[in-house]
């Protein structure tokens, strides 16, 4: 039995899970990784006591992540994932033909090292001749890189290290090495307890991107559950797919990809603060 | 610092929640109550050591439960909610000007003293002169009244003296208490926690109501989380509302009422079991 607690962005409610069998427990130069099997969720990724991944519901994450912004792009080619050193997002990017080029960029090679090791059913892709990684950190590379079509940032929750990738600053420099119809797009926490900060993201992403918008699903495994997803659009209006759905996805397909964006008159209310808890 | 573990419907995540003050805990002769006082979600009511509501977040629950029928009714004059002692459903209820009769059928008296002395957020409205309350089970009170126009039942997880509000016969008593053109809602536990039940709701009113369909929100104070909401009909399609929306809800409005609804490849993949987690 192990108490997740998580600090910061702060979680009111204590997430207690039942452990089978620890399979993995280190320290890289950033964090604490732990990898653990559990009776009702498969094998388990936890970074710093927070779980990131379960093998019984990662997809719902991963899909939602991923597939809203590269069904928007019509033909992503070169694609960036910042963060997301499990694998789980570069897997999704893939199941897209149009890929040609795909950069994972993670701060920590620990992290793919263990996923590679112990968590194959999201690592698997990581190998696809697309694919380049770069160890590194993600707010220094895209500085260096131009014509991307697609930015996604799968990051650990919006403290320490991760604080860097939801500034001003870092939402210009993914503006700048965008193409000229390019999309960013990360998750922004929990609408049920972190409302103000996934308002801060999308206000702050208004400074930078002419067309903003979040998206939500439940998820089970991350505190507050009611989680968003902010996206910032060059061209292409988010609500709306430009292709066929990819095959081979669980939950995302085109219908999905309009309901999972909140009723205009509710994201108002919120965004107001005419409607709190 | 009380640690709420749920074991039927089972709930492979328990919920630990800081305790501030105790304010009531007792034992009635069907379960035991607390109500206490958390830093993070205000007063919180639970039975049997399962959480039942916070003042933080009740109206999620609340609202759904209620608006979704009580809107598809373009005038519903006559309402019974079993269970919902707190008073939280009876409290949207009346926010219908058309309700001229609404019956609290409520087993567990003590429920409804305690809510009214701790829980006023929820309670205030019992004293309406149009609610009649019943201390009695709700299976029974359903047999002997006719020309409901919505039926709510708003009770604890389908175990234990609950479960019987969950049988084809249950349902049929129901569908006989009903106006022509009365509708029924429950609610049908998480759907990434206990979609097996969800389904098994669903198939069962599909023996008994013409219209029988699902509905969802993310809650993040019930195990699982998304939350769902089964729903049966006889005459009006649920999805679509059939009055203008009551003044003072917090999240419930006409765009709201239809976005509840999954859409209907992802509902279909779930209910032929298709999509499992």
């Amino acid at each position: 039995m192990i108490t997740f607690k998580e600090n910061e962005p702060y979680s009111p409610i204590k997430y207690v899970y039942e452990v089978d069998n620890i399979l993995y427990k280190g320290k890289s130069q950033f964090q604490e990784l732990l990898v653990f099997e559990s009776p009702d969720f498969g094998r388990v990724l936890a970074l710093d006591n927070i779980i990131q991944l379960t093998e019984r519901d990662e997809f719902f994450y991963h899909e939602m992540l991923t597939h809203i912004a590269m069904h928007t792009h019509p033909n992503a080619e070169r694609v960036i994932v910042i963060g997301g050193g499990d694998g789980g997002t570069m897997r999704e990017v893939l199941k897209h033909d149009s890929v040609k080029k795909a950069y994972l960029v993670e701060i920590d090679k620990k992290v793919v090292d263990v996923s590679r090791e112990f968590l194959p059913f999201v690592s698997s892709k990581l190998d696809d001749p697309r694919v380049e990684i770069h160890y590194e950190d993600g707010a220094e590379f895209i500085k260096k890189i131009k014509d991307i079509d697609v930015v996604i940032v799968d990051s650990t929750d919006a403290i320490g290290m991760a604080r860097a990738l939801y500034s001003e600053e870092f939402f210009k420099n993914i503006y700048n090495c965008l193409s000229e119809d390019g999309l960013y797009v990360t998750h922004s926490e929990s609408l049920l307890f972190h409302r103000e900060m996934t308002i801060e993201v999308q206000n702050t992403l208004k400074k930078v991107f002419p067309i903003v918008n979040l998206y939500s699903f439940a998820i089970a495994t991350y505190p507050g559950n009611w989680w968003s997803f902010a996206i910032g659009s060059k061209k292409y209006d988010p609500r709306t797919p430009n292709k066929p759905p990819v095959k081979n996805t669980k939950i995302y397909d085109e219908e999905v990809h309009a309901w999972v964006f909140l009723p205009k008159k509710l994201f108002n209310r919120i965004m107001n603060k005419e409607v709190k808890w």
